[in-house]
């Protein structure tokens, strides 16, 4: 074990304070990480005030990684020391399940994630980004390309994925007709990976001042979604609809917007019901609702190649680590454009 | 026009009586059909009460017609006189949006339902198969195997294809291993098409007293879906899941039961909302609930082809036309195996 130092909440009701801890030895198979920049996703909030149950404490959060290979293990040829690379939701898996065999380890019921999940290797709760280092088994590494700045990459690996995953899943490409609801830390990936990807995309939105950016991002339309007119003149139009709107709402307002055989996925969880979705919606042009939940390593990997030769990243806000309570009311008010990093130089 | 005999419902609140009215007569695309048995669907029951808003009287209900040609027009080649024929619940479309184009009728916003609809011959409502002819033009006529009992066949038209249509989309095949929840009209059918393509079937059913009858249709397994225990040994394993149940029922107990990226395809619109579903159940496993409707004419005449070389029929209880509205009682109490078919005979 070795000492690391990083931001931990110590209850579900306390702020995030400074913490000394203890990180494991490099293993074979591990990779040891300098930690530069960590982004802050909203889980974080939910898990670091137990809001979806469950929470372990002391709680260092953080699932948005960039940094530098600082350490190797024996049997690790794929990286070397001063390598830039990023660390996700997920460090450890089966291995060896229908979903690990298929490249999709976030779907493995042995999925661990990054922090607030057990750790085999210390048999405790592991500890996530917001801290100067890490160390995690070389499948759950990922190549960063030196061409993008690095800061700007951090939230690709939860925001970045979430939004990327789907589109790839349901074949989003040229020429179809995409919606993204919602304009936030998932939304402007999405946007700006649908559109790279050639579609024609629709913002929705409740808020009009955000139609200019939407549109700076790669929108080609906005659409004010209380705003009934124009949400008729977009009716089965639509090839897929990616929903980052966690907070409950009326789906049929955008089931009615698809196509036949159109999807309308679901990436956040509301923390209440949405209302029940019109079950006609869905027969009457053989629709779906579906979820999608980030993407396995060889996706990610991909979604960061993808980043680098399309010179997509996200718009950032970079902060200090003592500004870290601060910005997560920052967060729950929705101002921030569009997500946070912690600039891991604060911490020492 | 000609005369035609029928019953019909003058009220939502009347029973069915005797009804004399007209048909138009043959247009050059059209084929003239006596019909000799046509089956009861719950949705009949709907319209005549008016239960989904919108009913023209008198309506003769029917979409579920097996008979035999006895005229064509001058441009018809494809039938011939005495043909056995079929008329589910389709008799006209566009023709030229991309559902049409794309063979899926069902899914045009010009489709014509088979009664209470706008007739565009007649500049009125429609009237359907619980008569003793009708004329209907050829393309959504449907050819019928005199290999299979021809009463038995009246229900392929609406439960068979509405059961067989989600499977052929979803791709079950051989070694699937697929639900099919409640044991009724639809799902009796969807027990005997599922079995058929070689799935491992598993009957979802509140009864027990229905087990032994799902199994002789074809059923590898019965689940009592009230039982938790019985429900939880089912977790995750599904490809795809069928729910003919159109009350409001909680669907999280069955899209926990889908492995990653199946799907829950429900046929029925509850009348009441079912319980919102949990969103959670399809982020974690990448699910989906979708719907669909009916079948167009093409995979119509499919189904009718693949029930040939099957042997599939409808399990039914032949009734004359005077026990409709006693028929009606025991549909709503479920209490018919599997669907009442009416014979055309006892009409005059």
């Amino acid at each position: 074990m070795y000492k690391a130092i990083g931001y931990a909440a110590h209850t579900a009701t306390t702020p995030l304070v400074p913490f000394n801890f203890e990180r494991r030895e490099l293993t074979p198979n591990d990779v040891q990480i300098e930690i530069l920049y960590c982004g802050v996703c909203h889980s974080d909030i939910h898990q670091v005030r137990n809001e979806w149950g469950g929470s372990t404490f002391p709680m260092v959060p953080g699932h948005e990684i960039v940094g530098k290979v600082t350490g190797i293990g024996s049997a690790v040829s794929a990286f070397k020391i001063g390598d830039s690379v990023g660390v996700g939701c997920l460090v450890d898996a089966c291995g060896d399940c229908p979903d690990c065999r298929d490249d999709l380890e976030q779907y493995c019921n042995g999925a661990v994630f990054t922090y607030n999940s057990y750790d085999r290797h210390t048999g405790g709760s592991n500890y996530g980004g917001y801290s100067n280092s890490i160390v995690v088994a070389q499948h759950f590494v990922l190549k960063v390309s030196d061409r993008l700045e690095l800061a700007a990459v951090a939230p690709l690996l939860c925001a970045g994925i979430t939004t990327y995953s789907p589109l790839m899943h349901w074949q989003v490409g040229n020429g179809d007709k995409v919606g993204v609801v919602g304009l936030g830390g998932l939304g402007h990936m999405a946007v700006k990976f649908a559109h790279a990807l050639g579609a024609h995309v629709v913002l929705f939105t409740t808020t009009p001042g955000k139609a200019d950016d939407a549109k700076r991002l790669g929108a080609d339309e906005v659409v004010i979604s209380k705003d009934p007119d124009a949400m008729a003149q977009h009716l089965a139009s639509f090839d897929f609809i990616l929903n980052t709107v966690a907070a409950p709402h009326n789906l049929d307002a955008y089931t009615a917007l698809l196509k036949r055989d159109g999807t309308l996925c679901l990436v956040g969880v509301p923390e209440h019901p949405h209302p029940s979705p019109a079950v006609g919606n869905l027969i009457f042009k053989r629709r779906s609702i579906a979820g999608s939940l980030i993407g396995g390593l060889k996706e990610t990997q991909d979604m960061l190649d993808f980043c680098a030769e399309h010179n997509i990243t996200s718009d950032i806000e970079i902060i200090a680590i003592q500004q870290i309570n601060e910005a997560y009311e920052r967060v729950l008010r929705s101002d921030v454009k569009y997500r946070f990093v912690i600039d891991m130089a604060s911490l020492v």
